[in-house]
């Protein structure tokens, strides 16, 4: 993984502590300055100084219910066979919180008090401060209230206001700023070409920062120019807490981070044990952290986690915020550099009795493998890899509720699942629908292996010219299953508009200079590629592109859309979403493959009552190549 | 529990369901309405649509590594032994993300590749399409990014970006309007006196709603009036999507919130089976949600959490985020009331292997205890309680990090411990020392029990004269305990200012009309005045106000300074916080005991720094009738 010779890999312990002394060293203020704040804006915030009462709480004794204040001596020998009459002087009628009158030491409930025309009647004797809220009951004066470094809360600053503290000394926000670098890379909304990025790695770094209570400042976006990235710097860098540079922090030609940095000021780290993100830059200019982040927004993410967050908290006096814990089953084996801390994206689901954790695309690149994530493993340095049914720790992105309320789908893509998705949610924002696309073969394995709830399966046998059903008794024999039809669906080739090289079918995709794209192995679109192509005796290797796998429908057609590809085996709707045109090949059954005692979890109950809604058909038909008069019907 | 008998009490689930079928019966909207907001101002808030990807992304195929591009087809063969030479104008060099040139299919690492004066040399061939990110390799334009009722966090923002979608359709914040009644409310901030409480309720309810994603507004304080407070809800409740009447929400004499809303509009729950909590009133004004909320704080609090936050995240089309729940052993005994929800506020500590859940004092008037909790535990209205060393649920009010961090004190009161939190804290951040105050016994016991790391103790043996030690081999037989010297202390009676009763010791205690005030059984101090009355042969009984007991040397100082007693039993420390007089009766050690194993626990490190250094001694000093010579000494 080492991607130049420049760049050591710091353990992500080591290289935080380096850079703590650094900015030490750097003379970097330890803590930002404190500010006074009245109760209202202090909640977020960090107390610079530890919080003692100034009040007691309740400042006097009061009643704690409604009733009579008494004196207890009044009322010894109370009992039902001798009630005891206090006179008209000897007592008074309280509410609840009002002030013990000061000749009084007990409260009886108006429910045990009999009003006579002259006195009350008692039938119980009263026991010396019953009933009594006693000064201080909730707070002393001059007690530790709060301590320092402790994170405001609703509930801490209203105890602020019963102990008469209305003033709080706080740390101020930290301000982080974030100078965007690379020639490729253009504003967001700004219309881009081949070749330019948008800068989402600001946006989403800056909103990183507000989400932990810092304040963010995105600086207009710098050229590959270790100049014009130097006096950004120098000008800004003194106004901040922490100054970002993105990208630009490995070692390639356009690289300069580190060399920027270490011009301007103190390099001490370049290049961290840790994926995705290795190649992370720590250093300190004008007594200010800097941090040079990775360009891929996964590493992007994880560095602001990993190093930047922990810096910011220290600034506030205070410890960061960190991910709630739970352990999970690892549904499959997990192989993982040695040396390298490895940040896994997972997805969980309760599945059964286990909450199993599936790894999604590692890829640094993938930023939705972060938007979908449920959960952060960590496999330390020190390890290879992780087993298949190893209990892991998960670090938690999503609620744990809202995990044991979704409904885990693994196998085949289909445009169906996503809507089905929507339409879900929308019915009841507590139910998910996560659906992971591995191709309907992995997806049956998922199902033995007790991963999902739901496999999402198209698999024709080539032998029968059967669907599903051959293979669930190959892939999970002796298991009771079931077999719901979710719909028929169109299959074709999915060709640019007007279909230029005019493709009638898959026999044609050999023709000379024609590049497909395909699915990954697994996938039941490439088994119908290669039943196809066996059956029309089209050797896989005259068709170029054959070796280039994506996994879902969309993908194929956005490589076609970008003009990368000329073929790709897919569904019509996928064709339609993006505007282009379609050969159609087959038509065949997408079912949905469970274990029989999954039918009867009412963790499914929304997505049967949704398969049986004429919205719902009507919704998909709509989408295109899509037949539901079988939908929701048991094949097995 | 039952205040008055026209308060019903409805489970707190049936409770929620009829208030929401109230407020769909009178109109009220089911969602608030979408705004369209640009990406850096959506975060946080809930998606109101499903989020389809506008562009793939990346939306070229690009070179995933520092390199070359080649043609794989050109590079058939080549290997260490017969490398390949690649002409000028058959390859490309090409920088990470830059775009794959049309007529290559691959990217060779740049350091696998010698350049030559004319082309390159290849010792190994290339796999079609290897370092290739690949058009939609991340998303694929018109896949669904996100589902409706999603709340957006950074990655999400980003990943829209990367996809083309600058702009995103999300719910508005939900406005919550609060109405403080009652005639002895104050705002905070204006001065009060006896029988007056500041407005601290309003300050919390408005920033829990702020802290969820809400706008608050907190409307100017009402006396108990009916009329009044029916003008004011009137006026306001067309301006917001949930309106909140704190207090006069039980059935006492000026308890009005059931009233207005019966009146104003529709009356759907008066009572709720929840404990704190207990009065809470729903119902629907003018197609609006109206909640009644008890004047109690930590009542108050609940019933936001408990009625207010569901609504309010129901109306965004979303689900409440709910706190992270762990398993821990219950710590002592917990009757709890059938037929209740109980939400018991406890304390966690990780002690020995065990995370430990020691239940916090349950009065609804407590705040403290909702402040210091680290958890709740819902003790469900079908329990009669739980049991010790049960293991139970709780719901995370701190971090699961920082707990584990907390060093346990259990045991008797000393202002010294609290010094210690705030002096740990400040020297690291991710140190907390929490101590609970049940007395000396209590402490020990807990010990014994393994609920902490420490007990405090300064219990006199009347037979022997002795501290600790003989108290130590009674509780703790058979257990390898070590004790250690924190500090002597000062004992003696706190009386006002010029000791106008002219006390000389406890021999005078019994005076005609002196009020005294205790603290709790099983309290040093309560053994040590119980000790002192039989050596004087003074009867308790001749003590009027023996019976009130308090918790702390503090709050028996807070009642003195009230004016409430006329002497206490405690430490100089504590009549000087209060600027009281102070009798001395003895010098008495207070001693630190623990398991002999937990000396060595690395958790108590920094506890044990603190007690060596000067700078402790010194501010221990400075606090008043406190001799620290003795302190780390072991003593057993």
């Amino acid at each position: 993984m080492r991607e130049s010779p420049f760049i050591r890999d710091v353990p992500a312990e080591t290289a935080l502590k380096a850079w703590y002394e650094a900015c030490e060293k750097a003379g970097c203020p330890s803590r930002v300055s404190a500010v006074r704040l009245g109760l209202a804006d202090a909640v977020g915030r960090v107390t610079a100084e530890p919080v003692f009462a100034r009040r007691s709480s309740p400042s006097f004794d009061a009643a704690a219910m409604d009733g009579i204040a008494v004196r207890a001596a009044d009322t010894i020998g109370a009992s039902e066979t001798t009630p005891v009459i206090v006179g008209p002087g000897d007592y008074e009628v309280v509410d609840t919180g009002d002030p013990l009158p000061t000749r009084f030491d007990s409260v009886v409930m108006r429910e045990h008090v009999r009003y006579l025309d002259d006195g009350v009647e008692l039938r119980a004797a009263a026991v010396p401060y019953q009933y009594v809220r006693s000064i201080g009951e909730d707070i002393s004066a001059t007690e530790l209230l709060l301590p320092e470094g402790h994170r405001l809360r609703a509930v801490d600053v209203s105890a602020c206001g019963a102990a008469g503290v209305n003033e709080l000394a706080v740390r101020r926000r930290p301000v982080v700023a974030i100078l965007p670098t690379g020639d490729e890379i253009r504003p967001i909304g700004e219309d881009i070409t081949v070749g330019e990025i948008h800068d989402t790695n600001s946006l989403m770094i800056a909103a990183q920062a507000e989400e932990i209570g810092c304040e963010a400042v995105v600086l207009a976006i710098e050229p590959d120019d270790p100049d014009r990235i130097g006096r950004a710097v120098v000008e800004a860098v003194v106004r901040c807490d922490l100054f970002i540079i993105v990208a630009g922090s490995s070692a390639g030609r356009d690289d300069y981070t580190a060399a920027v940095i270490e011009k301007l000021g103190v390099l001490a780290v370049h290049g961290v044990a840790v994926r995705p993100g290795h190649p992370v830059v720590l250093g300190v200019i004008d007594a200010t952290p800097v941090l040079g982040a990775p360009g891929y927004p996964v590493s992007a993410a994880l560095t602001f986690e990993i190093f930047a967050a922990p810096l910011l908290a220290r600034l506030e006096g205070t410890v960061e915020r960190r991910r709630p814990l739970v352990r999970a089953t690892l549904a499959r084996k997990l192989a993982s550099p040695m040396g390298m801390d490895d940040w896994v994206r997972v997805r969980l689901g309760r599945v059964g009795s286990r909450l199993v954790a599936t790894p999604l695309p590692r890829g640094a690149g993938v930023l939705t493998s972060l938007v979908r994530a449920d959960g952060l493993l960590l496999v330390p340095a020190g390890l290879e890899g992780r087993h298949a049914d190893e209990e892991v720790e998960i670090r938690l992105l999503r609620g744990e509720d809202e995990i044991e309320h979704t409904i885990v789908v693994i196998g085949s893509h289909d445009m169906v699942l996503d809507l089905a998705a929507s339409m879900l949610r929308r019915s009841d924002p507590s139910v998910t629908l996560a659906s992971s696309n591995v191709g309907s073969l992995a997806g049956l394995a998922a199902l033995r292996d007790g991963l999902c709830h739901v496999a999402g399966s198209h698999l024709l046998d080539p032998k029968t010219g059967e669907y599903t059903v051959s293979y669930v008794r190959r892939v999970l024999p002796g298991h009771e299953v079931a077999v719901v039809r979710l719909v028929h669906r169109q299959q074709g080739l999915i060709v640019a508009p007007g279909n230029p090289l005019g493709l009638a079918g898959i026999g044609d995709l050999a023709q000379p200079g024609l590049r497909y794209v395909n699915r990954q192995r697994g996938s039941g679109t490439r088994v119908l590629l290669d039943f196809e192509l066996g059956r029309l005796r089209v050797p896989t290797s005259s068709i170029i592109g054959y070796e280039r796998e994506e996994y879902t429908h969309l993908a194929v057609a956005a490589s076609v859309a970008a003009g990368r590809s000329d073929a790709g085996l897919g569904v019509l709707a996928a064709a339609r979403a993006f505007g282009l045109d379609f050969v159609p090949v087959t038509r065949e059954p997408y079912d949905l493959v469970l274990d029989r005692l999954t039918l009867e979890d009412p963790i499914l109950v929304p997505l049967w009552e949704l398969m049986a809604s004429s919205d719902f058909r009507a919704a998909v038909e709509e989408l295109g190549g899509y037949d539901t008069s079988e939908m929701g019907m048991r094949i097995l």
